[in-house]
């Protein structure tokens, strides 16, 4: 159930935009965020990636948005003012958060640095702090959070490709490095030709693999290959080049969220191969077991990254040059950006530029 | 479809029991065996494992059993003869053979040690080699088998309880081993409590672990736990057990091949939490693709084990005194074995005591 949150007027004033309800349209926000905390980073907020999970919170689809609310959970921008304890960063470096602001930092998952799956996890985005106030994400002018959870921005990466790494570039990028199909020579297959998917195909290139982009849609060959730097494209829907491609690929990341059959793409696993949920498809999954068993073949899932982790993939995507492709938008296009996410009309993140075009007047 | 296999007249008389049709009944068969070659070992079987496969094939559950079917693949005895180029084995040594007694020795899976994953395996009874020949498996007084699949059994291990290490052994030592889910102190659950859950209780408290039984019948918790040395016990039929253990296994070997929710077990798993399961379960498996992602957690599947691990497993369970409970029974029991089996009624493995009651007067 979509509720609203206790709001508080700290001292700082912010503005962005929010939803005010289910129908999930965006307009100007007044609202105000904590002081600088000993622990905390503030910085200005240049550019905001948008992500479907936004559009997802929006529209209140999983239940437990929080009115009004701010999107935007691949902000990045440049530090204004840090807390006495800060250790890590100082005023004027280049930093961003992602998909997560705060967790117990107690549990084993926060000790193992997987505080992504930490239970007590706070959200950038629609969610609520420990003290009962609301997070407000991306889509607004500043941001203040510990400094456990921002992510310092390599010099040499552009701040408006920064963004999507932080969400849609983790989220590839850990269960290629988790589940060990990160390996020079290995054959990678990527299931989906979306934010997510076009980033593990530019991180599954970056390690080396011969990467195979597997899709509905015949229309996405010659970009996939061409644009992308794809090895190779395969149509699901054709039996033929399914059968002819089974038992070749050591993983698949699989980015699709809608209900999709499994089987064949487990199919095309050889023995030991790994199948790797990131799309949090609604509908169960049906496979039978056998299909696993002949060839101990496994299917996973996994879900953004921890902040030691996201700091290595963006540290190696500067390195390697992995960019997200982005088209840059300005903040009063928002809900035409949102309409167009929604009918996957967008290669392939949009990315908000906040400091060129959210003000206060608009 | 059932077939009935080219019959060769070898020169070496053998003498077991078969079933001549898919009403399964066992009856005395006489057939022969390939003289050894170079590269085989002849031993003359003392025991023979009564595993849940040899009632499918009997039957022809599968589709694919071949007539006259001789069973048994957990066979044990004493080398009789070798031939020339035989480098691992001498007359007078205790060996066995598994679920296997051939695979093509030069794909991937063979190069690897997971032939049992070769798609050309040959298995050891009821399916042909490749002159075209029957396979006949252990229910039988005589074996004859390239030394590549030939296991030594330790001195130190009595000949009886070997035999149901080569195939329920392996089955559940290799996922336990292969998945990491090996470690000392780790939280391993074990879904059902026949032949391979009783040895998978076994191999992971050799292992060290912390073992929970995970059962629909609570009349199994004491013998669980006095007799076979679990640590704990769970009723997957009640909710407030479910529920207290929920985020506790590292892994869960599922050994159950009825059809079953898998989704109760995935909820007990830590982050990063493995479920494998070696049973197979005919109808497909259905669970959301969320119940892996909050979590990193993994479904896999796994069928019996490679040579190589095999040896390994044996050699482990002679050191760490793992070893199988089973029931002796002569030969002229065994339909009565396989309708008891039928109905679970055994703890844990009928072994045939083929040395002392397999006489061609039977």
């Amino acid at each position: 159930m979509a509720s609203e949150g206790k709001i508080i007027e700290h001292p700082k004033k912010a503005f962005g935009w929010a939803a005010r309800d289910t129908t999930g349209v965006l307009s100007p926000f007044h609202f105000s965020r904590r002081e600088t905390g000993e622990k905390d980073v503030a910085f200005k907020v240049l550019y905001c990636g948008i992500c479907h999970t936004d559009l997802h919170m929006m529209h209140n689809e999983w239940g437990n948005s929080i009115y009004p609310l701010v999107p935007g959970h691949e902000l990045v921008g440049v530090v204004t003012e840090v807390g006495s304890k800060v250790e890590k960063f100082k005023v004027g470096d280049k930093v961003g958060v992602g998909y997560m602001v705060d967790s117990c930092r107690s549990c084993e998952n926060c000790d193992d640095n997987v505080e992504n799956y930490c239970p007590q996890l706070t959200v950038t985005c629609g969610a609520k702090y420990r003290d009962g106030t609301i997070t407000y994400g991306g889509y607004s002018d500043s941001m203040v959070a510990d400094e456990h959870f921002v992510i310092l921005i390599p010099d040499n990466l552009p701040l408006d490709v920064a963004g999507p790494l932080l969400c849609a570039g983790v989220t590839v990028y850990s269960p290629l490095r988790h589940f060990g199909i990160d390996k020079p020579g290995m054959n990678i297959g990527v299931v989906g030709l979306g934010g997510l998917g076009h980033m593990a195909v530019k991180f599954a290139k970056a390690f080396g693999s011969n990467v195979t982009v597997i899709s509905t849609s015949p229309s996405k060959e010659k970009e996939a290959i061409e644009h992308l730097g794809a090895d190779s494209f395969l149509i699901s829907r054709d039996p033929d080049q399914m059968q002819a491609a089974k038992g070749t690929l050591h993983g698949i990341i699989d980015t699709v969220s809608a209900s999709h059959p499994v089987l064949p793409l487990i199919g095309l696993l050889k023995t030991n191969g790994k199948l790797v949920m990131v799309g949090g498809v609604a509908k169960p999954l049906e496979l039978p077991a056998s299909s696993l068993l002949g060839g101990r073949k496994l299917i996973a899932g996994s879900l953004i990254g921890g902040i030691k982790e996201t700091q290595e993939m963006i540290d190696f995507a500067a390195e390697h040059n992995v960019k997200p492709e982005i088209e840059i938008v300005p903040i009063d296009y928002v809900n035409t950006a949102m309409e167009r996410l929604a009918k996957a009309d967008v290669k392939y993140r949009f990315v908000i530029d906040i400091g060129n075009s959210l003000k206060e007047s608009a």
